[in-house]
């Protein structure tokens, strides 16, 4: 065990200094501070070894909003960022109903039949308010749960989409510097989040189910544009001619959307997660367009642009909430609105007044 | 005519002062000082009089840099606003050869002989570097440009996106004001240009041509999801079974998206500019949508989110132009992305320096 003291490269962020001196005391007794009786090192040299309790602490120290704890989270991402990129990240998003447990129950366990190592992550910011959180019941992968190989971590619990996704894609790190080869960040079609979940991961998978009216509802527009294959749930029984069909509809409408960045040309499956069918030929299409994405240098590009995009995101996200937080601009944004929607000033008048109020 | 002085309404916002004191001179006259000679109301009287020569004036005031110019402009618009709103504001975009001036030629001719009063207006943000703006050269609207009831006025010439669409934005009112009851908003599928025309219009039409490759290039992903409806122009000659074909296709393609939030069904019909066939029926389904939005209450929604809108895209835009053009983030910038690139820290770390670094 090295202490972070003894270590040039952590000099300058050590944040446990005297906890040393303390007598040593049983981590698991001490409930209060038990998060602070372990240094970055510990949590890192732990994550590293193949340690589940380790990561799952060390989540839970990038989850929390202490301060204290991101300090030493930061840290700990900061020790495994070396060792973090080597996996395939894929997102999953589709609306309540289309069977994305299921689906990944289905395709987790044959990954880990296969010797995959992989990570289950969620990015739901509507999980505290609705109490519905996706993945919050392990329970309901149940066959997924007991395998070695898999660690399920339900969605960080509420707050902004912003500070959920931020500490998604720093669980990403951890899980990665852990071993595990294989990511997947499961998503609703509700607000941002499946904004979030395609700009941290290499392919964007949408699970649909067949029909036209309903079952759609939930969906944003602009999803479909933005995956990189389609797969068509719940092809079994006496859905199997229906999802064909709209396997069909859905390849003939894909192609004539522009081509995408990557040069990759989307495609639409049918599977069912409840029999197990057609499971691989999805997990062929990502490993598929992986092979072509790292050919022409498009997956390497992807990583680089999300890299950025997330620093660019979280300036934003700061300077924008700093303004709209702002005790006098909460007061006052209402009046301008109302002022603008009455055609009494135009928005750009009221913008301008605003940022003025803000400037003093 | 009115001297801002004499009108409450307007105290304070006096700009002119003094210069009522001054020998009369005719305004053509005195070119270094021509726009500082009328006040506010006068543009205002001239605009709400139908007057084209103060419509012009007002809107080079709008479309002006100079902060004396920006402050009657804003004036101008105020006074405007209360009569603003009524018309319909029908965007177009299609990439270059869709052949949107012929369109916009064939579909205003039209409207011109029912008697509407036309305003075609652009939003190009690369007007100025490429000289190629659309719009620019009135004479590729021939029959159009000698309408007595129609008036083109280019894109703005170059800058920001935010300014241009701004400005743009703007001059609609202005000719709202003028009596103006259809507003043509011309846009090119470049950057982020159609989501800002998106954004101040009922009515967002994609003009779109045959062809499953080259010709879809130009276009990005999810235009086809934000448009209200499509013409496949070029329906004509050789062309008409493959222009009939891609109406079908497109019609399939839409009816697979989710519903739109007003509840309306977007479709394709087929049309042919330069036979001028089609057209009315392109024209019919904008009007068919304009009934259905009115009757939900979707037209005037929509109009308040975009008054909201411009407000926040206002607001955001000037916070983050302040932090991203400050010298010293702007030399730190490049040296924490490349740090990031090399997994030497994270995003959010990145970010937080950049944020204290701001700070100070």
């Amino acid at each position: 065990m090295t202490h972070p003291e003894n270590d040039k490269e952590y000099k300058g962020l050590v944040v446990n200094e005297g906890v040393e001196n303390l007598p040593q005391v049983n981590p698991y007794a001490t409930f209060h501070r038990r998060k602070q009786v372990l240094t970055a090192r510990e949590y890192f040299e732990g994550i590293r070894e193949g340690d589940r309790t380790r990561l799952s602490q060390a989540v839970t120290l990038v989850e929390s909003n202490l301060p204290e704890d991101q300090k030493i989270a930061q840290q700990v991402i900061e020790m495994c960022l070396p060792y973090a990129g080597n996996s395939i990240r894929l997102g999953i998003t589709g609306v309540p109903g289309a069977g994305k447990s299921t689906f990944i129950e289905a395709l987790g366990t044959e990954l880990c039949k296969a010797d995959k190592k992989l990570a289950v992550l969620a990015i739901d910011p509507s999980s505290e308010r609705s109490k519905g959180s996706i993945l919050g019941d392990k329970t309901r992968m149940n066959e997924l749960s007991v395998e070695k190989n898999a660690f399920i971590r339900p969605s960080p619990s509420a707050g902004s989409l912003g500070g959920v996704a931020r500490k998604t894609r720093e669980t990403i790190v951890l899980c990665e510097a852990a071993g595990f080869d294989t990511i997947i960040v499961e998503t609703v079609g509700v607000g941002q989040s499946e904004t979030a979940a395609h700009s941290m991961v290499d392919f964007f998978l949408l699970l649909q189910v067949t029909g036209t009216g309903d079952e759609l509802q939930g969906i944003k527009r602009g999803i479909m544009e933005m995956s990189d294959g389609i797969a068509i749930n719940k092809c079994d029984g006496n859905n199997v001619e229906r999802a064909q069909a709209a396997k069909v509809s859905f390849k003939n409408a894909l192609a004539l959307f522009p081509p995408t960045q990557s040069g990759w040309k989307p495609y639409a499956l049918a599977c069912s997660a409840v029999e197990k069918t057609g499971i691989q030929e999805v997990w062929d299409m990502v490993e598929e367009y992986i092979r072509f994405a790292r050919e022409n240098g498009y997956l390497e590009y992807r990583r680089a642009q999300q890299a950025k995009y997330w620093v660019y995101e979280t300036i934003n996200a700061a300077l924008l909430d700093g303004f709209y937080h702002d005790p006098v601009i909460e007061k006052l944004l209402p009046q301008m609105e109302e002022k603008v929607l009455n055609n009494q000033i135009s928005s750009f008048i009221a913008a301008k007044e605003l940022l003025d109020t803000y400037g003093k």
